[in-house]
């Protein structure tokens, strides 16, 4: 009952469709990591974006062709069919599809007679034609095509005929798959595999299937497409897309992987699931969902009481998977956050052994869980967990600098640019260093002035360089507004191009940008190994 | 096939199971004021607690019987079979449930054989005695039973003749209803609909079903259920619930009537059901999911450019129902990828009718998308969108008072705190006002400062209050790191609990988070009808 992992595509749309959620922008740079992460994660293939009608998108793909080293997963393009009239070699937008150098070019089009004459006001039949010369064309440019069919199950509805109709024409045309899209995600169970099952019946297609959560049923209808017969499923890292948002690929390939015994992903597979979930949140910047099933903070958490002591008897009376198939821990609510387990897997992880060291183990994990208590992050700040490891391996926090005091001011007059100054006073290398840093903002200007007051004593440092910089107000109910604290994630680069991230947690975001920046230059002479010179 | 209203049972469970949720605590008045709004979306039954276990609930369910009136609701309380070897007439648990005065009381119990041996340590038979005698004696008492069989789907698949002998043991005790539980989650709809069939055609019992979202399924699992013959679904607002959540009963019904139609709640029903998941949400302290179906504040948002002016044509295109149905709007982001019509649109919405101005929607459209390609965003800062469609109406900003300067200085040395202060002078009502603001963060100075310098002019400025503060680095390709653009969304309330966003945008988060600040003011102003007091 299960087709061959080859047969079956998991086709991730996070870049694309996902980017249509409410408050999510990403950047090329975002794009990329997004896309390094699902390649870890091993989908087989990654739609990438729309080039040609986003230069972002076009940037990505032109990037994506040096830059992007994928082991398992396949990109694709997205776009739509020519325009109404036009001959597809000669259409600039499918000109772009076919430049973007993608493997694969995913094509929406619609499925829906009505609509084809609403909203494109052409023919029905014009609108078979435009599917069927830009397949054909693409495939004769050496493309793989895959096509989206826009409102399906609402177009089967209206005029089953012709839904059918345009599945034979993508087909014939050379497109490798057919995704049904439920577009509006109104669909239910039931009404839905019924559709899939008849058009199953009616042609030769490979079929594909693409939900949204409108009805809160993404997942199930997936399921329940698959079971009917689909072998292509689309959806999204963490739910995102658009209103209610696209099928949680996680959740889909989870329940399948798990529950009904198929075999999806490559790699690493599932196991990468809850720090890929988790690191794709810090990119958008969208908090994590702590009642995301499968890789939620609360997925495997357990409140004490009645069901506590029924774990101690059997862990699976209140929980359905292992966590650990999907990266993530089961908690028990009598302390705040994970566990042993995770800290351990972490230190293995960065290059640390601990699991001979149960007492550093026991340091770290109730370290970590005080400093998450208090709004600190460490699924993305690597660098200042490393750092907090070697210090309860050693004994002793490994420091280069000591500081005396650093002061920053911020000036606005009238309509002139705003400019920031700072004072930076460091001990380093036995001497006590001042310097004044002048930026377009504070911590421009804090970076500024904390580099010039370190480089006499570490030349190295003027070879770092801040890549991103990420703030976030983290509610631990200590306050509202700017009261409450803020977690700033900070990246910095060397001149081989490796990054690390570290974190800072305050009332106050230049206090916190303070933190995550000193961190971050102390990691920087760590990986540069570089001894600390202070004076004893 | 939709089985009369008064033979079908929606039963909340926000105030028992849903409370299990991590981070969620209620006191008795909370669970008063959620049982009102429960009534008032008309739901049948209101699970109030555990009398007997928790105090709370008792003091809960002796509350409710002289300050609770309910007009469609009927009150239930939930509680555990009696103790092994007792007889349930001494139970004081037992005792517990019935001295609450609920009309309805609703047994848990184990319905998986091997559980009764390894959790309650006793013979499968004495476990169908202690269901067999509780259920007898509360009948006897007066109370209306309902059971629920925990770990059902578990119980049937490990051993069904035990799980089907216990759901005729209860039915034939005098229980009016047997909910099948999935207890741990993990369920899906196949296999959840077969059982339930399996069941119903072993037994004459009137079934209900229970569910959790371990595999995302908890909806979709109720919904099969149903179609398999159960006639009492359980679930709670907002999906609250230990892990990722009960099934959410809002979507549940909203499903079923308006995709079924089948007709289930009291009174004013599914229009109450946005504001009574808002209402709910601002009890239990924890944000609302915009990305919640039907009631989330995404569900029916639109952002692409290409569904824009796909709505205009028609709205069913990308809206899978009628938001007003649930008491929720259509929204219209106003974004990157948007054009005219999205503007239009967006006026239309914050009441200002522009179809007949296009060379104002042209002047607004070119404004955004040259904002927009700076970093702006106007899909959450509708405040800061509806002054600038002003001042493109008016031909001017209006503008309450003109900022001659401002200044602010961090402090910090050595380990001591550190310390915000700011200067602000400004012009207002004809005075030049300087005041000096401190905070324990420069925006928080500033916001100090700025509300003392034009209080005098404009007292209302009292009342507002900073509720939200959001930070994103946005890359629009003119650095890195802190040198980058940074993106302020700052949210302000008034004494009514109004709120409005607003953007600032710059290469200094203290610049952008001042432009957003004055932004806000500038709102709240407007929102409250104050005359700009400008001196020419």
């Amino acid at each position: 009952m299960s087709p061959a992992s080859s047969e079956f595509h998991v086709y991730d749309t996070t870049l694309r469709d996902g980017a249509q959620q409410e408050g999510l922008t990403l950047t090329v740079a975002d794009k990329l990591a997004i896309a390094r992460h699902l390649d870890d994660l091993g989908v087989g293939y990654i739609e990438g974006g729309w080039p040609g009608a986003s230069p972002k998108d076009t940037e990505f793909f032109r990037l994506a062709q040096t830059e992007l080293e994928l082991r398992h997963a396949t990109l694709a393009a997205f776009g739509s069919t020519r325009r109404v009239g036009k001959r597809a070699a000669d259409d600039e937008l499918v000109a772009a599809l076919r430049d973007s150098m993608a493997p694969v070019v995913t094509l929406v089009a619609k499925s829906h007679a009505l609509q084809v004459e609403k909203a494109l006001r052409t023919t029905p039949e014009e609108g078979l034609a435009m599917l069927r010369d830009t397949v054909t064309h693409l495939r004769e440019e050496g493309r793989r095509v895959f096509v989206d069919a826009e409102h399906f199950f609402d177009g089967y509805r209206y005029d089953p005929r012709y839904a059918l109709e345009f599945v034979r024409v993508a087909a014939e045309s050379g497109a490798e798959v057919v995704a049904l899209c439920d577009t509006n995600g109104g669909l239910l169970p039931d009404e839905l595999a019924d559709t899939v099952a008849a058009v199953l019946e009616a042609s030769s297609a490979k079929l594909g299937i693409h939900c949204h959560n409108d009805a809160g049923c993404a997942v199930a209808n997936t399921l329940a497409a698959v079971a009917a017969g689909a072998t292509h499923v689309q959806g999204t890292l963490n739910g995102y897309g658009e209103r209610t948002g696209n099928a949680d690929l996680v959740t889909i390939v989870a329940n399948l992987e798990l529950k009904k015994r198929m075999s999806l992903l490559e790699g690493t597979g599932l196991a990468e699931a809850t720090r890929v979930a988790h690191a794709v949140s810090e990119i958008t910047n969208i908090p994590p969902y702590a009642r995301q099933p499968y890789v939620g903070s609360s997925a495997f958490t357990h409140k004490a009481g009645l069901h506590a002591s029924a774990i101690k008897v059997d862990p699976d009376l209140y929980q359905h998977a292992d966590p650990s198939l999907v990266g993530n821990d089961m908690r028990l609510l009598v302390s705040e956050m994970a566990g042993r387990a995770s800290v351990e897997l972490k230190g293995k992880e960065l290059g640390y052994d601990l699991s001979g060291e149960r007492m550093v183990v026991t340091r770290l994990t109730d370290r970590v869980k005080e400093m998450e208590s208090r709004g600190y992050t460490f699924e993305a700040a690597d660098a200042s967990f490393e750092l907090l490891l070697l210090e309860e391996v050693e004994g002793v926090r490994r420091s280069w600098f000591d500081i005396e005091s650093w002061h920053v001011s911020v000036d606005s007059r009238s309509h002139e640019a705003t400019v920031a100054e700072a004072t930076v006073k460091v001990h380093a290398a036995g001497k006590r260093n001042v310097a004044i840093g002048e930026g377009n903002g504070p911590v421009n200007a804090l970076d500024a002035g904390l580099r010039q007051a370190l480089a006499a004593a570490y030349p190295v440092i003027e070879t770092f360089e801040l890549v991103d910089y990420k703030v976030r107000v983290v509610d631990v109910g200590n306050g509202t507004g700017t009261g409450a604290l803020t977690r700033v994630l900070l990246t910095t680069a060397n001149q081989s191009g490796e990054a690390w991230t570290t974190v800072g947690v305050g009332v106050n975001v230049i206090g916190a940008s303070w933190e995550a920046l000193v961190d971050g230059y102390s990691f920087g002479l760590l990986r540069a190994g570089v001894q600390p010179a202070l004076l004893p």
